[in-house]
């Protein structure tokens, strides 16, 4: 009996400091009235937490600034320089790396254009390997390096972070975080944790814990690029399905009159709402860029603005099929369709009220909050998920990201 | 701090008592030694809450049957008399009750046909009221009545359960649960909870907690009648979305080139796959049943065959689409699509094939462990989700099934 009670102590002072310190992540600084406020905890605990955390260098406190009657109460601040994770995104044409530091700071970014005919798993792994040295030589000295975040446009085995299947890169079962871990070990003769995640999930993770859907439960993340990525969060939790495959909106069969699709099916939405439809439509060369598209239709090219508002009511359609599928509140457009949307809007709009009046009612259409970083950050996120589960283990496991 | 050892001691008791109780419920008799292992509690415990239980008649303890060595053990058992609820299903050209004990022991049975044209709320209230007479009269004396649990084809409010679009029977806005409620209060001068759902999330629901798909967290349920629903479960839990309204399969838009459907967008699955097309496609009248189709497929005419086919395909191109969005473990197949699958088994197999290989590896497809009763004990379970919820207090403030 005596047992079973310090186990549960034990576990309410993890689970203390587990919330408290995600909540600094998450929501910046706060007062320590704030954090009572927040957890529910009384005055002494929450800074029994605060102080342990600050012991190890993850938080500090500061004085607060003016605006407040009375003398300032102290802020307690994620340090952005004490915890760091490489967030990096493998596209069909290009790689991103950022150094992320607790509380979501980004410290460095680098970026390599590549072929899309080219690149294979290997040339992604010299890529990686280039991009995290270069954002690692630029980051705080002695942070701990606490995990590697990796987004793929494709199918991903959450257990083993092996890519099963990302049509668009040609890619099919690449054990992707083994092959990183090897290469890191291999450079810096340590690893951290490295994650590897779709796209699609993790720009949801990243709006639904930092954007404009942070108070929404249910919200749908669409990634377009080559294909398009749904990530789906469902009361609050990423949806994974049964092996981690789920969400592959792209792949929903809309128009079995259309093309075929690389995935050998005939219709999909992609074919008929992913980048190179959409240049295709406007009538440009198959190597122009979405942008080309924006400024073909705002300078008023007819043939653009006709092919847009095709590509728009697919959208629309296969928006209005994915809200009576969900009843989600928000559907967030990113990467290419960040870009479409604001052309077709009413398109959109028209489409999307074919879905039944009580899905239709609860649903809005939103842009990123981060722009075109929404999949980065949420690699961020799931980089820093060890950290946060288990703070003052997993620092004292990390090795430092600058030797 | 006395106050809050306090509050836990007594949640915990009401947990063990929960996780007990519904384990009995949904996994039928057990003996102290399965419930101890089943719950991790220790012997003792396990005794007092079963005594506890045991004490208001919810359970009995009888000896077991032969065939283990030594002296018998102890049975725990729910008592299917001590506890009922009315289930009822209404669908668009019959309504179904059935009077269920604790454990889900079907008690009682009754069924009315009405015409499709002809079913308002008023009609449906009066056909709710004398069925639910005609069962209950079946029922044990003395039976605390917890509960009243209805299905309908439409979308429902979970809060209030008001019928927010059920196109098929040509309801909008039907505050169903509240005119239930006061015509039981008029007969009875007194009423259990009334909860109303979807028919599909009812039958996922049943299928989950005691059909072929216990073990999966992950189960897609169609509901094939005029129209299509469809339950959900991820991650063992029912997705509702947002507003309750999540799973609206049956107006996922499949084909665009076809038929307008009563919801007003062209090319709802439903409108492919519906009870109507099945009946339609194998060249019979429109008053013919499914089963009439069957016999006429099983009789070797061409037409029909030819018809179940082109069936069988939209159907199997759906059931990719759902395996692609949402990784399932399984897909049970309900209502008519029950009687429809294993006419076009190899069809569907065949197009299902057009999903990512991922998702198709890890989906089975199935049907309904309960034949057509699915949905009814779907809509028992959630009538007995108050009383499992809180069963002293729930018992103790029931009124008799039979006065």
């Amino acid at each position: 009996m005596a047992s079973r009670s310090a186990a549960t102590l034990d576990d309410l002072r993890r689970h203390n400091r587990v919330r408290l310190l995600r909540r600094l992540h998450e929501g910046g600084a706060a007062t320590r009235s704030d954090l009572v406020a927040f957890t529910g905890l009384n005055r002494s605990t929450v800074g029994a937490v605060v102080t342990e955390l600050a012991d190890v260098g993850l938080v500090t406190e500061v004085a607060g600034t003016a605006g407040q009657v009375g003398r300032p109460s102290l802020q307690v601040h994620p340090v952005a320089e004490s915890a760091v994770v490489v967030a990096l995104e493998l596209r069909v044409e290009r790689s991103i790396a950022l150094l992320v530091g607790l509380g979501g700071t980004v410290l460095a970014r680098r970026e390599q254009r590549h072929r899309r005919s080219d690149y294979g798993p290997a040339a992604a792994v010299r890529t990686v390997r280039s991009l995290m040295r270069h954002v690692l030589s630029q980051g705080p000295k002695d942070a701990a390096w606490v995990g590697v975040g990796i987004s793929v446009p494709g199918t991903v085995d959450h257990g083993d972070g092996r890519v099963r299947l990302a049509p668009n890169m040609g890619w099919t079962d690449v054990p992707l975080a083994d092959l990183v871990r090897e290469s890191i070990l291999e450079e810096y003769g340590w690893s951290p944790p490295v994650v590897v995640g779709n796209d699609a999930d993790l720009g949801a993770m990243a709006e639904h814990v930092r954007g404009g859907g942070a108070l929404d439960e249910n919200l749908i993340y669409l990634s377009g690029e080559v294909g398009i990525g749904g990530g789906i969060i469902i009361d609050g939790r990423p949806m994974t399905g049964a092996g981690g495959y789920g969400g592959e909106v792209g792949h929903m069969v809309i128009n079995p009159a259309g093309t075929r699709c690389r995935c050998g099916a005939v219709g999909c939405w992609e074919t008929e709402i992913g980048r190179d439809a959409v240049v295709r439509a406007a009538g440009l060369s198959d190597d122009a860029e979405v942008a080309d598209v924006v400024a073909a239709v705002e300078a008023g090219r007819r043939r653009a603005r006709t092919g847009i508002d095709r590509i728009g009511s697919w959208l629309g359609l296969g928006m209005a099929n994915l809200a009576n599928l969900f009843n989600p509140q928000v559907i967030v457009l990113g990467g290419h369709l960040r870009l479409v949307y604001p052309l077709v809007e009413e398109v959109v709009e028209q489409r999307m009220h074919e879905a039944l009046p009580a899905v239709r009612e609860q649903v809005r259409v939103e842009l990123p909050a981060f722009s075109g970083d929404s999949t980065l950050l949420g690699s961020a996120e799931a980089a820093f998920a060890a950290l946060l589960d288990d703070p003052i283990d997993v620092l004292g496991r990390s090795g430092r990201a600058i030797a």
